[in-house]
């Protein structure tokens, strides 16, 4: 028996989306992350997508050795749901916020945005804070989008 | 303008909580992160926690140049407003689930767990899946605690 709570690790954040194609495209082909893991369980009817960046400080680790990575979930059959629509935690008593992608160059990076047609929240030169912007991901997900500089 | 997504990085997750003494306890003194940062917007009323692990990999790294961060959002006057209470995304159309925390030793994650007085959503020893367990914080929200060992 061990409780050496300074090696626990925050592994993941999970959250649920309608159709993994169109979050798969966002996730890897937009944000860049990289598809680690994919687990499908048929009797189950879902499937579960480990999505995360391939950072040089966890080269080599094990999936559940690293941090920071996103699982989706995919519950099979809501992609032909009209029904379907999460609520993604920004309205009324709503609890979750966000997953934050910080990156080197922000005004670059929305530029590379709109090109791919991505659905903006917030630019950069709107409202006060100016070294942030929010994107949509295919489910309305909130990715805030920081420059790494910022203070 | 540099657009190297490959750089791109998953800095944190955010999300919205009634109490922060109550949240800074749960998620220090019972999950083991550390506090990195507090900013407090006076003005525009809430504050910002954000704690994370002290991980190897992140050694010297600064907050905005790290992943796997949670940051805590507290709306002021929540902790005393009784009819405050967050949807934490597991309920009908909930999108969000949970975060993930891995550890060494489950059973010894959980016995500790019970002596400090967490409540548990399911115990290792519920269900099928026998290498996870999933506590609640402060405000319900879900956090999975998953041996890293497991496959």
């Amino acid at each position: 028996m061990t409780t050496d709570i300074a090696k626990y690790r925050f592994n993941h954040t999970m959250y649920r989306v309608k159709d993994p194609k169109a979050s798969l495209h966002f996730y890897t082909e937009v944000l860049g992350m990289k598809l680690l893991e994919e687990h499908h369980m048929d009797e189950a009817k879902f499937s579960l997508y480990f999505v995360g960046y391939e950072d040089p400080q966890s080269k080599g680790l094990k999936r559940l050795e690293r941090q920071g990575l996103l699982e989706l979930t995919h519950n099979h059959g809501t992609e032909n749901d009209p029904a379907c629509a999460y609520n993604t935690g920004n309205g009324e008593n709503g609890g979750y916020g966000h997953i934050a992608i910080t990156v080197d160059d922000l005004d670059a990076a929305c530029e590379r945005f709109d090109k791919l047609g991505v659905k903006f929240i917030k630019r950069p030169t709107e409202g006060r804070m100016r070294h942030i912007a929010f994107i949509a991901d295919p489910d309305g997900y909130r990715v805030e989008i920081l420059k790494n500089s910022a203070v």
